[in-house]
């Protein structure tokens, strides 16, 4: 095997398509957005492309007993009534820092085959507290793609993310502003320390104003309330907890739970 | 030295032999049952392949003064009654990520220099308890190959194992089966704190009965009458601990002993 | 993306320039000292060199929503009545071994390319303790370099830095040196705990004297001031802390603060 | 700057040298041995060779103001009434797993290159405790080396160095053996926590007697004796931390102190 194999699953022809990228991250926020893309417009999507690369774990993931080699995938939607769509997902970043690198490229050129010159990085932004208003934070490839976003509710703040953005989400941004994308990054606020489904249907919300799609949201509010119930389970021993030892507990107690 | 070095010690002409890898792991499971296998076929095995590789720890071992290089060692068996059969056994696993993609692509190469379609890798799954019944958990490279396992009492599950397969064992399958082998995971339970002859006998006999040889298990079982004797003192100095203490030891108080 | 590309953004003629490099260190006293270079001489300075590379993080930053790549700068400078400059500049070393080679070679690259043959790199030497008077201890590729940078006032000692230099200012001198580059590295005693401008100060005014250059220091005194509050409001903690518990509080208690 | 430069510094011939390796490792013995042998031989020895690599730290050591690259040397000696040899110091290992493989066979390439057939790996095998009588293991990469070796004292043991032999000193035997050199690795026995000067001494005078050179003493015997008060007042110290406590201190208690 190469540092990086690409099958060519299927060709699809799309019109002027955006790369969506949502791979794993903080709350899981991007990983939800893109999956429940890829279910709500599954009747229009297609599997085209499936990246294998030295860059991700040496691993197989196994469903009902069958091995899957970790890969990403690309599939295309051609979208009725807004812009065209090539959906990047994946259970996995790659390991190290030029692996980063590498993958970001391969993104990229798969995108320019398809004819895409756009593209979306989805992910969330960790907050340190539970939220109850979720704001959708963005960083663009170039200053002339923030008044669009501006208008659709993104916020665009001095000095945040604090620490950048790293990994594919901003490597897609800088590589592919170097490469000629126009690029923005949209992430949810998130606790940080949950699988958060409201952030992931925040960033969708942004998304449908900007690319012209409809969404349901229905198995994404069933998730959220799941975790919703998990949060108020939570809450309730640490209240316990605090009446009983009149000692605030910190964020140390909640663990990330999917 | 390259990257990767290959020693052809000798040749043998097999007839459709199957791979079947036994490299370090939990419980010592594969490796116990590989080796197994090399002693009990011993009189119809050669040693024809040496692999060599910066992958490897950068070690010699020392045996009675003499130091070898370390290496992965591949055995042709001319099986009397049963399939024909390559062993791969090895003292360390690749060091790096991408080292289990190059080590597992350079076992395949050799796999199919002599003509072998099939791999089985053999492994333990970690259960965190002591095994009263020793099950064996499949995992295979296509859903063609689960009834045929099923029917020797392999059990494959929804969810299992949870993290996948890690390692040459899991890119087995997973470049196993992009380059046209049928693979399948044999994983026998075992608590993860022990080295684990009868969880590699339990492995064993699955094997005997796919694959059409013979074996007997006097050497495995008297090493897993060791390790009875052992987890016999554990558990007594446990419960004395016990009853002195009035406090329920954890499973840390078990280690990896060999 | 290579593993290296470098983006000639401008050109400028330069006579005979010395490259100094400021990249992030021990008590930011390079970058600082470089980035108050840069302000100084803003007028007369034009970035010319813009390197990106896998050896760096995989990163964007992010300002008032606008993302860049992480990379390293190089600014040439037309001093009027000293020695013309190459400011090298950046937020992130490298992050391997490996890379602060390749890194080290693509900057004595560019030096070349604009005629350079002497680099200063600039940086801090960890002291342990707060510092009262800031001496610059030096280091040279060459025996010949000593003299010169002794008469202005910089210190050699016998086994100083202890530890050596390490990263890119290390390499600039040894890799400069094979390559045939005198090099100085002038590093400014400072406590190692604080981001210190005081120690930056000391670098450049040795500066000055040997490139011939006027500096005026007024922003970088008022960032040395408000690092000043902090240390005092430190002192006052610890001795209030001193006072109770008459425990000495250790350096532990202070942190990077910048 | 390539993965690997080697300076020839000058040229020497040699009449069926040794290699003779010590570089950084347990208890410094095989630095201190190497060194010792090139203090009382310089007379008759030569630096002929300089090893620069970035597999080394990215970093120089200083010297009274003085920036030397990190690199290994080889210096060529023709001892008067014994072997001619070819000494390896320096003062790094490689950083990575195959760092230590590419340095290896650039290593065996510079004593191929000088007619070398035999190497020496000197170093230090770990006890955990203070050593009174200084017995030498050894481990050989053929079993014909076993006799020779034995007969001057060397012990060569079942399972020992139990974890085999990392790093340079393994390989020169290992990947050496595969290129046809003959390779002993004489390890003094040392605590493992203190710089063990009497150990290089017992390493050298199996030396001597094998390849037929006469060493004085003088410095190392010195420089033991600086560590035999060390100890003393280690041992001292303990005594009465004893007396005071009742409490046995533990190995922990002794630093590496060179």
């Amino acid at each position: 095997m190469d540092e990086l194999e690409i099958d060519a699953v299927a060709e699809v022809e799309l019109d002027d398509p955006v790369l969506v990228e949502g791979l794993p991250g903080v709350g899981h926020v991007g990983s939800l957005a893109v999956e429940h893309l890829l279910e709500e417009l599954e009747a229009d999507s297609t599997l085209v492309r499936r990246v294998y690369s030295q860059e991700f774990p040496p691993q197989v993931s196994v469903e009902d007993g069958v091995a899957d080699l970790t890969c990403a995938e690309i599939h295309a939607v051609t979208v009725p009534d807004g812009r065209d769509l090539l959906l990047l997902t994946g259970d996995h970043q790659a390991q190290t820092n030029d692996g980063h690198y590498v993958l970001t490229d391969a993104f990229l050129d798969i995108a320019e085959e398809f004819g895409a010159s756009e593209v979306y990085a989805l992910g969330g932004v960790p907050t340190g507290e539970l939220i109850e208003e979720y704001a959708v934070v963005g960083a663009v490839s170039d200053e002339s793609l923030l008044e669009e976003l501006e208008e659709v509710g993104v916020e665009f703040r001095e000095d945040e993310p604090a620490g950048g953005i790293v990994g594919v989400s901003g490597l897609l941004l800088g590589l592919g502003g170097r490469r000629g994308f126009d690029g923005a990054c949209l992430m949810g606020e998130t606790s940080g320390y949950l699988v958060d489904p409201k952030s992931a249907r925040a960033v969708l919300e942004v998304l449908e104003e900007t690319l012209g799609f409809d969404l349901e949201y229905e198995s994404l509010d069933e998730r959220a309330d799941e975790m919703e119930e998990v949060i108020g389970k939570i809450q309730e021993m640490e209240q316990q907890q605090q009446q009983q030892q009149m000692d605030v507990p910190t964020d140390d107690d909640l663990r990330y739970i999917g």
